[in-house]
């Protein structure tokens, strides 16, 4: 198994993970509000599951399940008493290593913003929470790192320049919308920012749609400053998914853009994972062994007793599908209550 | 942990677990179409981890991952070559129980409707089928029996009539409407011919909202000669999934209709056996394990930085959501293809 | 130009016309919330303008523009001061008369539902209330009496009681659902107590969609008792209206319902009413004068600049068109506030 | 009654009418595909009615019925064939007037553009057309010109040209959207365009609900070149209405942006442009005669006999109201065939 960049410069697609906290949220054992991630310790057996799936839906790389997990945000969200950062940091990398999954994947260590950034600016308290969580990874085998979940430019690139001192590979992958960041710096000028703090592969990632996702990247393609992108879709709102047709969709324009690297967040679930490595099995030249348990395109309902139930069993009645929302009394889009 | 009819006679409310074949196909190891449960035998993890979430959620029952565990199902599903239905319904039988799992819950083994009764309706060839299931139950230490997921009367009685020559207390659960079963008997005389055929506990399961649930367990509940009613609603279909929220309504308005033992259905996850749980607790006189990761009604906002996020942090926000599709190219009501 | 009873008899397709109360508030004439029919003296031009465009639609009956003109309800409205009830009723058969319109329809004048039936039920005096009526509109030259609008089976006999005695033919239509009348009353057995009333034509009108008022006429068709069924439909909620395409379904149903009476009613405008003349023209033999003005099934559109225009110029395109509504932060359905 | 610059530069809030073409349809006069107005000589009756609506309901002004009425567009939409264009604009511009009307508002002679324009761009055959039309109208007293439904600002732009020749007041609206006309011109540089040809007024009208008008308009409003600006939004598609509610924002919204000539385009009814007159009532001081047939925001209801009826007679009801479409198989938005 080569390294990330090696196997991005030889045009290989890389497919990553889907969104651990909301994922783990649901099955009890992240606590929504708070999002931090001691379940690594706390409930090791159910962070490895997900990983485990997630490889089995034909992730190549596995994110540490280190989200949020500063020492500044561990101690501001006062559900972590007894467990450290370093505690969770270490166990995480353990857990998202191979010899636990029997199967094999990158592991990328990953930091995201701190509260501290948004507290005071401080540059270097915030490089130094940074530097902890670098060196406890370090203790450990990781492959390279993500810094993701960055709503502020400045930040993540404080971010990539303390990761850079690792000498390993380094990708930051940002929360922002077509309009930018939080200060308003377009995609393009985020991109070129973070490529000159020493990332190696930038992205998108969370808060936005698979549309806006790539409407986002194409903000950071148009530069020549760096080669590799990363996006990451979300979908993660009450009663809101994507399906796993939604998902071949987004997977192929993601493709067609030039992203080699992608994969989900908050909500992707591994049939959504799944889904991206069914899409792109030509490029790919292999189908993930979760695929065993899925017929392309619903081609499991071939044989329904039922014969309307058999007409589905094809590309196109899923393509043109139309999910009904089955709620009549609630409105298709909300209101966002910021504007 | 005294018998499921004890516990009943008692007064107590009974917790159900949630969906498992669907929740596994999301998670890879269950085919969609075929909806059999070899992965007991092929990925007892994934298993076990699913009934994991549900006991720690609150569930005081749960069902043996059984489902289309016939041997009829499983030779016409075509997908299952080298491993034997006694193989599956054993080890499911291992894996429901609490030396696995650290907790607490009675296990109920699981029959469900045959391809065979369709085929032939020869009541002699799909008992037998019922009874070389119940057998492999008895070789391993079941609490109860639930016969599940059936849309004809004639063949829930007779698996209950199998079921009963064990001696053990029996479950049986319809997915029928209010309308009656696919034989157009109305529910309440589905109800009484089942127990007539010697069933302990009646109810109904699947193909149902919750709204729809209890309004056909109205037609049960008329009757005096049963008297314990369990409830599993549904939610499965694509990009239509229950709210915790929603699942707050449906479980107090279950608990209101005067039922007792109160579940899910495909589509449930651990939030949703929890939030039936958390809703109940003042009955129950606890809380789950999964709730110390839950702020009761978004508890846990409370301490966001922003202030339209902070002001969602009580019951009255989320009581009246009315949650939005992010589809406004979609209905919000499907036209069903068999009508 | 026959009896209505006698084209009825003959087999004919009569169109009614369309909703005036409504559709002249919308202009200017009738004040919502009381919809009391002065105009028919304040504004005549506005009346005899809407009543000229339903005939050209294809009307072979005219209702007189007396809706809500009872002494008790004109009073009670309080903003007719200084014109009588007898007064607008004369007017307003005037009006709905051919001389006036250079085309030839039947004229049927109009009783509807009193405030003083709901206040007291006294008989005597509801029946003077409709004698009084009745004695104007026999001062002009009607063809036959319509009893519209009733919520009680009870009021509505009683009128068609008193409107008989003129020796007149007196048709009557009901405003209620499959459930029945205010009083519980099922549609059947309304129906059945009209025509011992002496009702020679019943129908439904108002308060329900094309499909619920098939629906209940449906309890009316099953009776041996009446020959002749009137169907006024109705669509009148803000945001909410027919399509003329929608309206050509609902002829084509009530047609093959038996319905040989078809008209409508609050919020049916000239367009619908053309609608259902063109719907039955093969029926009818002809078509109505406004047809000049209108290509059958977008036909006029063959010649738009536009392809995707042109492409719209046919019949399959506009019956399986799906209207958006342009709102997606509304609802689809709304919730009744009375339920 | 004073000249409509005088009464623009004095401050005055001048009120439109509505979309003629669009209700004429509706009522059987007009034909959807060619909207060509030979009504105005074919059925005066109706134009006339029409035309009193709008005066009733507080219009200032009242276009002539000849939208469309190039001789060029007669010719090809083919269903004109015993009347000619100047008979028609002649007869329009005496239906406008107030001697048959009974109430005084000024009236403004209409062209719209032309068929040739598309075909050939020729200058000097498209302003011939425009010339044809000025000289018809001004054999007739109007008192300005406006040049209305231009999509491309070339045209609009040769239209004002001829009609300045004339020595009277000139205004211009185009159909155009935020992102300018089809020859993608801004809105901005359009308006300056039409002002440099002369335009003494400018707007935008039509293809746009209120939101994207206004915003079109900003466009507009930010030169310094000319004074006055007219709005007219539209409303106009199957299923798709502005509720009276709606054009009270819009009227407020359109006044707070600086505009002073507001009405509206197809779709817009009589009751929409009561309702700018009485959203702006204090600033004009006046309400509208169809005011004495409406209950500001409900106020008719009061008198109900429901009490949840009577609870809708207050401003915030129906502001906050979300119209529900009662269509739960159809989407709330399209999907536009062009893109």
């Amino acid at each position: 198994m080569q390294d990330i960049l090696e196997r991005l410069n030889a045009g290989e697609v890389v497919v990553g993970d889907g969104g651990m906290v909301l994922q783990l949220e649901r099955r009890g054992y992240v606590k929504a509000g708070h999002w931090t991630p001691e379940a690594a310790v706390q409930h090791p057996e159910a962070v490895h599951q997900l990983h485990r799936e997630f490889l089995r839906a034909g992730a190549d790389v596995l994110q540490t399940f280190t989200f949020y997990c500063s020492e500044d945000k561990l101690e501001l969200s006062g559900n972590v008493t007894d467990i450290t950062g370093a505690e969770i940091n270490e166990a995480a990398c353990d857990l998202a290593r191979e010899k636990w999954l029997k199967g094999s994947a990158l592991v990328a260590g990953c930091v995201s913003q701190t509260p501290c950034y948004l507290g005071n600016h401080n540059e270097a308290e915030v490089k130094s929470l940074f530097k902890k969580q670098m060196d406890e990874f370090l203790k450990k085998d990781i492959d390279f790192f993500i810094a993701e979940f960055f709503q502020y430019v400045e930040e993540a690139a404080w971010a990539v320049e303390v990761l850079k001192t690792s000498g390993k590979t380094v990708g930051a992958t940002m929360c922002i919308s077509p309009h930018g960041d939080m200060s308003g710096l377009p995609p393009g000028d985020c991109a070129v920012r973070l490529v000159k703090a020493g990332a190696d592969i930038v992205g998108v990632n969370c808060h936005l749609d698979p549309t806006a996702c790539i409407q986002t990247v194409n903000g950071y393609m148009g530069l020549p400053e760096f080669p590799f992108v990363v996006l990451l879709s979300s979908l993660s709102l009450i009663c809101r998914s994507l399906t796993r047709w939604d998902v071949h969709k987004y997977a192929r324009e993601a493709y067609e853009a030039g992203i080699r690297y992608i994969g989900g967040c908050c909500g992707f679930e591994a049939y959504h994972i799944r889904a991206i490595s069914e899409e792109l099995r030509a490029e790919r030249g292999f189908l993930p062994p979760a695929s065993e348990k899925h017929g392309l395109w619903g081609a499991a309902l071939e044989m329904h007793t039922k014969p309307w139930v058999r007409a589905r069993a094809h590309r196109e009645y899923w393509e043109s599908l139309l999910p009904a929302s089955g709620r009549p009394k609630c409105p298709s889009m909300a209101t966002p209550e910021y504007e």
